[in-house]
């Protein structure tokens, strides 16, 4: 049926892959290009314009997501295949980030054109608008809005660090579209990605087959003590805020140590009033909980908890605890997942099956239609940092296990 | 022998320390005194103003340390009993911290004066200049100067906050004199002063015999790990520098918790990147170990030291230990801590036995005299804050121990 043309234009992604790459790079060595900015107006308009060249139709929904619709025989969107990712970043970003999903889904599109052929099924490339959260709020916000997720008018009234409106930002940049989301929903969506963690790297293991994502607990925690004297007041006497939260902290990592999927992590910090000979009297910290399985994560909260209220009585401080984001895991396609790891094999190359420690596009996507994630390593498992680095030849076998998971889906009849 | 007739004017003192706590008052409800500021040039104005009233002979020394004497029939300042403390406060400080002292030496003077009593040996009321270390480093830098711990010339030469010079600021506000302070060092010095701590006040004793003040060692240690993020990172690859300083903290309170008298405290913490969702790369955190026993406080700096070492192992960090400041422990005189015990109890006082955990002029003046300190109560221990407090009658019942100790000293043959 043709399949067996079907090549990946490796030449063509790496240099796509670059030159998005260069677009908001600074002297960091990296790239900035936060949502709905001048550069990621200049990043949308050359991705457009790649579209436009391999003649799939561009469509801009309201909230500025972008799809590239190459029609199948069947001529119908709600059958399709979506292959998609991101294009913004975060402040100093590495090339692959998001980019690499969005335009291994075009080298898809382009192994049809390049062969002269039409597939059976529709195939969407998308690119998601403020995947990384870094200008808006939330992250995922395009991809949370096209899977119903927000309201579009919540999405387009979310006000960026920098004061900006959402709405006003996507017009200002021309990127406020009229298509409607319902009619865009596929049957399926696919999204390739840098694993932005060791595993695959330390491991040497050429494809994640992943699997499910985390669940992600976010909290602010606010233990208040008494300030005091370091020198005069006994060991006995104290209510030390610091100490307390140092004590959650030990807690935490106990915690994820006696758990074969908890991650946990306290990455901020602030102590009050902050000066060597004084007790601290007030400490801010945060918790990031993360576990692919839902009810061990809400164990893992609970026994925080509960810690907590027996430091309360132990340290005599008060605690709060604000919870700032709660995501349940999501478990991807079976399905989908076997046909990665299956054609992943047929090339020869190794596959872990993995859970994605991170945030995707994908999450949201897995809310209205079959998805899955592929992973390619990231050497040291460095992410979000002009230091992101996959090798051409795995950002290759990437794209290719891809073209072959597509082929099979968009082939099938 | 007239010892009968001497008492302390307590109305005089009280509406005196009300006076100068004036000086500086801001809308904090505190008063900012800083060494050497226009509120310190006022308050040493009026000071010295008092100490003429009295017919003291004032003597300034060329740190700007005031001293009134009131001679005894001995005529000999090198045979004299001093009293002091400073005057010059923290930012937003309390009414009693350092003028307590100095002021109630002043009332000791005015007790003999009062009682038209001539004493046997000389007194002097000493207010020491830049106890509190806020503007000029190292704190009770006039105390140390006029012990001989530290030369005139660097003395002059410290650098304000303010990028002031500690010399030219001294004679800006008059204050640079050119008494020999070799011949103003006393046989003996007392120091009457709030416990800045809650023992007194959680105890209900009414005085505080100080035997002695604790060695200090402040240290800033430095832990590099390595950043990565909190959802992809598995525990077991994690290099956590806020993990190993949490740690840390936790060991500094098992190592006090395990001592008889060693105190820790960890008041300040900084952590690098800061990030929810970003494993700690840098923490920097102070440590305020104190210790009435010198061999003690040194054991336990080399076990924290070793626990340092262990985590490097455990963790993968790296660790640097800086050291900021090291004060081995004073002990002061048997005889006069016995002294101030039998005052106390002939007016009916309950007292104890305690160390000072705070610094203090009298460890400076322990070097080269026979030295002691009298506590009074410190309402909820709380000092160097507006809320700072210490009822009348307890204030009056520290100024008449004073008084009795002075007199038993100043009177002997």
């Amino acid at each position: 049926m043709g399949s067996k043309a079907l090549v990946i234009d490796g030449k063509m992604l790496l240099s796509q892959i670059d030159a998005l790459g260069e677009i908001g790079r600074d002297k960091s060595g990296g790239r900035t290009r936060l949502a709905l900015s001048e550069h990621d107006r200049a990043a949308r308009d050359m991705l457009v314009g790649w579209m436009r060249e391999l003649g799939l139709e561009v469509r801009i929904d309201p909230v500025g997501n972008i799809f590239g619709i190459l029609y199948g025989e069947d001529d119908d969107c709600a059958n399709a295949l979506m292959i998609g990712s991101h294009i913004d970043t975060v402040t100093e970003a590495g090339p692959l980030d998001g980019v690499y999903g969005v335009l291994s889904g075009l080298a898809v599109a382009r192994a049809f054109r390049d062969a002269d052929l039409r597939p059976r099924r529709t195939l969407m490339v998308a690119a998601f608008t403020n995947e990384e959260g870094v200008r808006f709020q939330p992250d995922m916000l395009g991809s949370l809005c096209f899977a119903g997720g927000i309201a579009q008018s919540d999405a387009l009234a979310s006000i960026g660090t920098d004061g900006a409106l959402l709405g006003e930002e996507l017009r200002r940049i021309g990127y406020d579209g009229n298509a409607d989301r319902m009619g865009l929903l596929p049957a399926e969506y696919l999204e390739l990605h840098v694993e932005q963690g060791p595993v695959l790297d330390k491991e040497r293991v050429d494809i994640g087959v992943v699997e499910n994502l985390q669940g992600i607990s976010w909290k602010r925690i606010t233990i208040n003590g008494t300030a005091n004297h370091a020198g005069t007041t006994p060991m006995s006497m104290r209510s030390d805020a610091g100490y307390a939260a140092a004590r959650a902290i030990v807690f935490l990592r106990e915690l994820a140590a006696s758990s074969d999927g908890t991650r946990t992590t306290v990455g901020s910090v602030y102590f009050s009033p902050g000066a060597i000979n004084v007790i601290p009297s007030k400490v801010e910290f945060t918790v990031d909980m993360r576990d692919p399985d839902g009810e061990r994560l809400a164990g893992g909260e609970r026994r925080f908890l509960y810690f907590l209220n027996g430091l309360k009585v132990e340290e005599g401080v008060s605690v709060s605890v604000d919870t700032m984001a709660r995501f349940e895991p999501v478990s991807f396609d079976r399905g989908l997942a076997d046909l990665i790891e299956a054609a992943a094999r047929e090339r020869g190359l190794s596959t872990l099956r993995m859970t994605s420690g991170a945030g995707h596009d994908a999450q949201m996507l897995a809310r209205v239609c079959r998805t899955a994630m592929i992973f390619v390593p990231s050497s040291e498992g460095i992410s979000h940092s002009p230091a992101e680095f996959t090798p051409d030849d795995q950002l290759l076998n990437g794209a290719n296990v891809l073209l072959d998971v597509a082929t099979e889906l968009l082939q099938k009849s």
